[in-house]
């Protein structure tokens, strides 16, 4: 099994852009500006799936998500390779990158530009701004938002911090696996959310290299199915227009530095329903008293999906990444229409 | 010191109808059935109030709150006392301690009747159902309950299990106060809502007789202020009428039984208004990502509060108690009218 890791490190240092040396030093990197957040267990999601659920609560996380992981690991990379600090830092989030990224220039003392599109939620634009971040508009489309970002990145003189394709990220968010692998020893499998894909970039590098039989499984939502689709057609396919889904941090498609790890070490794509997702979201809430965003809970909808019956039970031990908890309150009206999707209609939960 | 603890000690067994033996004991009994809960941090809030705030999860408790341990107490206490098990157990309750009942009956195998305002939450009416036991709804008014308790008791030769005036429930409480003096070790005070005070007056027993210098401070709504006003009057004033307030599980008024102890070892009471419980509710939702019920919020808004910041810099290290997770999410429609208290316009959080 030490050879097959090893042989498997090696190859992934060729193939990718990332490796797990730069995970382990993205670990020293930030571990001091972190929370290493909780594992949770809940004895009624337990008694639901029939499995032993793990959940990592990210929502705990510094900025309210996992996302200042891999915010604060490129920002402080910038600092040595450049004689003096960057004059900015730049990027486009529809929120938690954005509040982590303006989070991470804060604590080196460096403006930063958000890019955010008109409909992102409340509490983030205002989170941004509260970390002394500008914020700049651009509309829903990948184009208005590539094209502000570039005149933006002109003007300041700015670096750019991709929310996902840039490897110093991707690298960030892959120490929620080594933190994992620590606090649930027998874990069988890792279910993540997917949108651009750098949190399961980086978790499937870290686990693949420290643990090759334990799973790696992504969730994403039914509409925003792009990780899916490139799985099944074997190529990158991304969404071929701005996807309609409740859970905002998902919305973005896998990328050219995140596909090429997704396809080889990501085990399995689940896909799930709107309805599922609001499902799982007031589950967690009712049941867990977390206060996790939609997103958050599209791990869980998938676990809890009839298609996730399909995986063996000799896969027990499952640890569901609750990637954030940024909601905005004020906007709740979807709770009221949260109905018990149909496969579980007859569980006592 | 420990000959004042000792001293306070034996005052106490003369004059409370609970020692601190009964809460070790009751630490005995339910602490295989209970979860030893976290206690949480926010540097946020800490920033807010300028001291060091610890949060008891109490919210995360079987049940959803702290209730199931008097409860588990009350009912294990039951067994050894009779040859047979009781025939059922009764109670009233807003919620909390019918979903607690309800939760410990099953577990020994006993049926139990729970008395429920119609007006009660619907997530309590059914959890209490989902736990096996019979709701009986009563009117609002005091009366009414304690007529229609007192027929069930009759009609089936059941035992009552008082919310709060019971004296295995309040010592069932007071483990709270158990676990909080060895998770914050250096804790100067706790902030405990009060409502029939079963909670608070098991933990300023174990508190008092543990760590005297420790202080016990209730927090309440000033529209249900019975403890402040028998504390500032120094004899037992209920509520005159049935209070509106949305902290639905500190409606009831302190009793007898509870009356001597606040009277004595509880160090100060503070009211807080509809506005501050709810902007406090908000503020742990959005900032800590508990879902607490606004009873819970009342000791954060307490702490919040201006007449809190009366209280000695030297009260450094406060631990409030979370005391529950139970929130009907289909009826938040109070959040949008959660404006932030006049005091606290200029605090950036």
């Amino acid at each position: 099994m030490k050879l097959t890791c090893r042989k498997q490190q090696r190859t992934m240092c060729a193939q990718y852009c990332i490796s797990f040396a730069d995970v382990e030093k993205a670990h020293i990197n930030i571990r001091d500006f972190i929370h290493l957040t909780p594992v949770l267990t809940s004895s009624i999601l337990n008694q639901v799936t029939g499995r032993n659920l793990y959940f990592k609560c990210e929502l705990f996380q510094k900025t309210g998500s996992f996302k200042v992981r891999g915010a604060l690991n490129a920002i402080r990379g910038l600092i040595p390779i450049t004689s003096e600090k960057p004059r900015a830092v730049v990027t486009y989030s529809s929120g938690n990158h954005g509040q982590a990224l303006a989070y991470a220039a804060q604590l080196e003392g460096i403006p930063a530009y958000i890019v955010v599109p008109q409909t992102a939620p409340n509490c983030k634009k205002l989170a941004i701004q509260a970390y002394g971040a500008s914020i700049v508009y651009s509309e829903q489309s990948d184009e208005s938002r590539e094209n502000i970002t570039k005149r933006i990145i002109e003007e300041t003189e700015g670096i750019m911090v991709h929310p996902n394709q840039e490897p110093a990220v991707m690298a960030g968010q892959g120490t929620i696996a080594m933190e994992v692998l620590n606090q649930v020893p027998l874990v069988d499998a890792l279910v993540v959310p997917v949108g651009g894909g750098g949190m399961i970039a980086g978790i499937a590098i870290t686990v693949k290299a420290l643990r090759p039989t334990v799973k790696v499984y992504a969730a994403e939502p039914l509409n925003a199915d792009d990780c899916y689709k490139s799985k099944l057609k074997g190529e990158l396919t991304p969404n071929p227009c701005p996807p309609e889904t409740i859970a905002d941090g998902v919305k973005s498609s896998i990328g050219l530095n995140t596909w090429p790890v997704i396809r080889d070490l990501v085990d399995d794509v689940f896909t799930v329903t709107e309805d599922e997702i609001k499902y799982a979201t007031q589950l967690v809430w009712e049941r867990m008293k977390l206060l996790i965003e939609p997103t958050a809970a599209v791990g869980v909808a998938a676990v809890l999906s009839q298609h996730f019956q399909t995986i063996s039970p000799e896969v027990k031990n499952i640890c569901i990444v609750l990637s954030g908890g940024n909601v905005d309150l004020t906007s709740i009206t979807w709770m009221k229409q949260a109905e018990r999707p149909a496969p579980y209609q007859s569980v006592s939960v």
